[in-house]
């Protein structure tokens, strides 16, 4: 089974910039040992239980929540595919291969 | 604390209609006994805790899988915020009041 | 054609608490004159043209902009149906029967 | 003006895989010109104008009823914020400096 969650987690009252808080996040996603992905917007993370995906998105709560984070606004995606696996190279290839023959 | 998850999973394997499987995951989320709201894309459900809202997410695909859905796509948003209780009503409450003010 | 959209927008450098620039652009949508519902999440606006719903969008966004916004943030899903009228109502009542049958 | 716009939009009724149909709503994007980042999720897309993400939105999917779509399903992000230029590189390279400053 290939989970990937694509993941955004940042918080609302710190002003508009927030990148000191969303480098907490990604630090904590980093540590984690999953593989990643940083995007500029957001992370995709894949594993191969939701729950250790469900885990992380906590963990990353709590890291905020010790760095004085009053109020959080998250977003998520999950594409939870039974029978995939290296779901993130996967997919990648499978539409670069299709993009490819589309414009040959 | 007040977490508020809008949430909505479905399979993607199962055709242009998702009806039967969309109410098994909203089956699960009332047998929660967690205060929550059905809308046309989603539901919103409100703890105090962000653990238990993302274990009810984790329940969910699991009906799903049991259900025999071999791909499930899901998308979540979280709001979570300290020092707020009844978060799903507080926040109707203080829009409706403003668009009211708004209006008239 | 019925065109769901469920959609939050707010401001990410105005602190906290963004209800009077949320207020702002619900009342655009409700100016609209679209059929719309307010959740504690978002609003879900119903259309039978995308265009229409995506043009919405952008008249909300620039609402906050002249409320003089710097950094914002939106969140859409759509659920875009042909041969569908009245997505609101028609897939509320098809989950509501469908759990009822479960329950029951 | 930066507008972000990360964006995935995949048919429902076209079974478990649908990178035929992805492929096409990319080639549509990269047709667009805009600066993009294909990711395992999504793609990400930069303009200085929200009116030019919002009619790519509307362009994808009507590739997609074209190639006989009944019922589509689509996930935007926005990040919409004056006075950036770049906003794609600018926030990657942002994060990258600072979880570099955290982990050395």
């Amino acid at each position: 089974m290939s989970v990937l969650l694509e993941f955004s987690m940042f918080p609302t009252d710190k002003g508009e910039s927030v990148s000191d808080q969303v480098s907490l996040v990604i630090a904590e996603i980093r540590g984690s040992g999953l593989p990643y992905r940083l995007t500029p917007m957001g992370t995709i993370v894949e594993t191969d239980q939701l729950g250790q995906a469900l885990e992380l998105v906590e963990r990353c709560y709590q890291v905020l929540d010790k760095a004085g984070c009053q109020r959080v606004y998250a977003s998520l995606k999950l594409d939870i595919r039974k029978g995939r696996s290296n779901g993130m190279q996967t997919k990648l290839d499978s539409i670069r291969k299709k993009i490819g023959e589309i414009t040959s």
